[in-house]
C-alpha cells in the first residue's frame, strides 16, 4: 500500500487543503493491476483532523490487502456542510473529491463501489452529504453520528456553532443539512445501502436509534449496537463490520489475512 | 500534546534523517511548565521505519496527558548497532539523539528518566544501545527482541545480514553487538532497569526467555509474557504495562486518565 | 539545521493546527550550545499556507547556520486578527505561540530578539500583532503588507472578507485590527524597530508608503522599495536585506556564509 | 496542483521509501482533463534527499501550470546504481518507480514524454539509469553530473564509497555503471534526447564537457556551459532551459505564465 500526504488547492474552499490517501499497491500481495479500486471517503470528527483515523483505528492494517482506495479529508469543525458562513465543505466532500478521485486514481465508476463513512460530527457528515449525491455514493457508514448537531452544541463549548449553521441554528434544520429529511426525499431506486452503529453508553444512541428505525425499512439497512462509548475503542470493532459490509469478496474467506500488526505498509 | 516530524542532519550518520517526536504540552490538561520530562526512544522493528509505533499502537492517546517526550527515529535496517559496512547507528541512537534532545527540549538530566525501548529488531537494538550506554540509559525495554540476529536471518530474506554483521555475521558476536555478553559486562552499580517481554507464540519466546534467566538476579527486572504471538496485539497490551512500570507516579492513581481513542491530540 | 513538521492542539483556535520550525543545530559548524536563539515569527499571504515561505524563498539556506529558530504557523484566510466570527488567531499568533516557543525551545527571553513578519496578508498580520504585543516582539517586518484590507477586498473574490471583519469590514477600522491607529498607540518607549519595504510596481504600494510615512519619525524604521512587484521574486531580496537588519552580528562579516543552494541541511 | 509526500514499501530495495510527487490538477487553469502527462523523474544530490529540489528550485512554481507529473525520490547515497552492497536503486528508479507511475497515475506511455533529471550524484544517476532503459526514458538531463565518482570520493569523506562500488571502486568502472560505456552502447535508434549542463566554476566541469563531446553527435543533444558553480544559483537557470527543451509547446509562447513566486499551488 501507498500512503500519500496530499496538499492541493480546493476550488470548492478556495484554499490550500491536506489529506491523507491510502492507495492499493498493485503486484504486492493478491491485488490485481487491471482492477479498478473501491473508494472510501473517511470523515473525523470535531475537533480533530484528517490524521484521526490513521491514528486511532487499524485503518492501515485492515486495507493493506484489498483493493480500495481511502480517503481522509480534514474539514475542520465544519460539520461538512455547506456552511452558513459560506465554506462550500458539502461540495468539496461530495463533488470535488470524487472528481480528484476520478481524474487522478484508478478507482471504480460505480456508485455500489464507494462509501462515505464518518465518526460523530463526521457521521452527520456522512448522511448529509451521502444522501444529499446518492448517484455518487452507493454506500453511506454512519458511527455515533451526530445527527442533529443543535443537541450538541452544549457539549462542543470551543465551537462557534451559528458559524455554521445560524443564529439559532436554524440553518440546520433545512433540508439539505438535515439527515432525516435527507432519507426521506432520496427516491427509492437511488437510496444508497445504509450502515449505522452506536454504542449503548453514547450519548448520541438515542438519535442513532431513531435514525435507524426511520430508515429500517425504506433502506438496505445494516446496524450494530452492543456495548460501548464515542470512543474508538467501539468503534475499532465496527470498522471491522463495516469492512465486511462493504468488501465482503475481497476478505479471504470473509476474515483478513495475513498478521495485522506486524507487517510493513 | 505536540507531534513533530523532524528532519536534521545526522553527524554520525553523515545524511538527513527524519524521526517523530511527541512533546508534552505544558498548560493543557495536569501538565506542569516547570517540569523536566521524562524521556522514551522508541525503535521500530525490521522492514518498518519512524512511523511504526504510531500507526500500530496508542502511544499518542498513552503519552498525551503524561510529562513524556517520545521519539521515534527511523533505523532503516540496520539493528542499531555501527555496523560492518560502517554506519553508526549505535552512536546516532544512544549518544547523538541524547545529546539532541538536551539541547533542544527541557528533558530531565537523570539517567533514572530515560528509557530506550523497541520491538524485535528493535528489540535487540534498545539493549545492545541502552547495555553500552547505561550512564545515560537507567531503563530498558525489550518487546520481543531479536536478541540473536544470527538466528533470524532465514526470516528476514529481504535484508542482506553481511552488510551490517559481516560475512558469517561474525560481527554479530562480539561483545559491543551482544546483548547477552554485554549484559553481564555492565557493573552492578550502573545497571540500567529492565523490562523484558515476549508472547508464548513468539518465535522469539525461547530467546528472550533466556535473556530474563541470565538477568533476572543481577538486574532490576520486570517480565511479562503470557499469550500472544510476534505483533501488535500483544505488543499494545504490554506498552500499558511499560507506562505503568516506567512511570507510575505520573499515572493518575495508576490508569490512564481521560477517554483514549476518542480526544484530541 | 532541523526542519520541524508541527501538529498540536491550539488553545487558541480550538482545534488541532499546524507549523514548520526551523530550529538551529547547536554543534554544526559555528552555532554554539548555550546560546539561546532569536526567533522569527513569519507568516504568510493570503490563499496560502505553512509551507509558503519554505518552498518560495530560500529561508532555509538563509538560516543554516545562523542562531535563529524560525516558526511558520498557517494563517489561514483569518488575515490573523481576533475575527468577527471568533476565531482567536491574534492571541494565537502573538501569545499562544511564543509562550509555546518559550517552553519548548530554547529561545531568547528579550524581546529584542524578537521579530514578527510577513507578507501581504501576512504584512498587515505582522503590523496588527507586532503593534498590539509590543514587549513581546522588538522587530516586526512588513513586506507588501496588506495594511488596509477593506481597500483590498475586490483582488481576494475567494476570501468572504465579512467573515473576518463584520458587515461593511467595519470590525477592520477598530483601534486593534488598525496599523494605522495601533502605531500611534504605542508609546514611545515600547516602540518596536520597523522593517517596511514594498515594490513599486506592487498595487500596495501606495499604502505601504504612507504606512512608512506615519512611522519614519517615531519609531526606528528601516525601509526598502525599489523596482519590484507583488512576488516572491522581490520579498527574496528583501529578506537578505531583513536579515542583515536583525541579526548583523550573526552574519559573518554581514554576508551568508557557505555555499546557498547546495549545502545540506 | 496537488502535491503528495508518498510513503510506500519497494520491492527493489525490501523496504519503506518516501517520495515527493507533483501532480497536476486538471480543471485549475488551463490543464485539460483528458491529458495523459509528461513525466519527469528528478534526482537529488549526495548528502541530500527527496525535498531538495523543492526547497532549493523553484519546481513547484514551474510546473503549477503544465501537464507534467514530477516525481522526486530519495536516494541516500547511493548513487542511484544497484550498489555493491545489494541496494537495488537503479532498479528502483528505473524500473520500479515508472511501474509505480503507470499504475497509479495518467501518465503517457509514450518514452518521448518521459525525462529522468539530476543533479550532481543525481545527474550521475540520470545519465546511468536513463542510458540503461532508454526504452522507459526517451529523455535524459544532466545537470553537473559526477560522471566518474571515483574521482570525487575525496569531496565525499562522509559517504564509504566502497559500499557502492566496491573495493578500490572498480565496480563503478563496469559498463552498467559507467555513463561512457553506456553512452557508446546504445543502439542508433534507441538513444534518448540529452541535455547537458555545467558552469565553468564547477569541480565537475571537465568531466561534463568531456561527455558531452564524446555524445554531441551521435546524440540528439542540447548543452548550456556559462559562468555558475556547483549550486543551485546556477541550476535554477538551467532549470527553465531544460523546461524549454522538454516541454515547449505546454509552455505559452515559450515562456512560464502567470505570477511566479505568489500564487497558491
Amino acid at each position: 500500500m501507498a500512503w500519500a500526504s496530499l496538499n492541493f488547492r480546493s476550488a470548492s474552499l478556495k484554499m490550500p487543503v491536506e489529506a491523507e490517501v491510502l492507495i492499493p499497491q498493485p503486484g504486492y500481495k493478491d491485488l490485481k493491476q487491471e482492477e479498478n479500486y473501491k473508494v472510501i471517503i473517511l470523515l473525523h470528527g470535531a475537533n480533530n483532523d484528517r490524521m484521526e483515523w490513521l491514528l486511532k483505528s487499524q485503518i492501515m492494517d485492515m486495507t493493506r490487502q484489498l483493493p480500495v482506495l481511502v480517503f481522509m479529508p480534514s474539514g475542520k469543525n465544519s460539520f461538512y456542510i455547506n456552511t452558513y458562513n459560506n465554506y462550500r465543505y458539502k461540495d468539496y466532500i461530495a463533488e470535488e473529491i470524487p472528481q480528484f478521485l476520478r481524474t487522478h486514481f484508478r478507482v471504480s465508476p460505480k456508485k455500489e463501489d464507494w462509501l462515505l463513512a464518518g465518526e460523530s460530527m463526521g457521521g452527520y457528515g456522512a448522511a448529509v452529504c451521502g444522501l444529499s449525491h446518492p448517484d455518487t455514493f452507493g454506500n453511506v457508514a454512519v458511527f455515533s453520528g451526530a445527527l442533529v448537531p443543535k443537541d450538541i452544541e452544549k457539549d462542543l463549548p470551543g465551537i462557534r456553532m451559528s458559524n455554521i449553521f445560524g443564529k439559532n441554528l436554524e440553518y440546520g434544520e433545512r433540508l439539505e443539512n438535515d439527515p432525516f429529511q435527507l432519507a426521506a426525499s432520496v427516491p427509492a431506486k437511488q437510496r444508497p445501502r445504509m450502515f449505522v452503529c452506536c454504542g449503548e453508553e453514547d450519548f448520541l444512541f438515542d438519535v442513532n436509534r431513531k435514525f435507524y428505525e426511520q430508515i429500517k425499512e425504506a433502506y438496505d439497512t445494516t446496524a450494530f449496537w452492543g456495548i460501548g462509548g464515542h470512543e474508538f475503542v467501539y468503534w475499532n470493532e465496527r470498522l471491522k463490520d463495516m469492512f465486511k459490509w462493504f468488501c465482503p469478496a475481497e476478505l479471504e474467506h470473509g476474515v483478513f489475512m495475513g498478521r495485522p500488526g506486524n507487517d510493513i505498509r
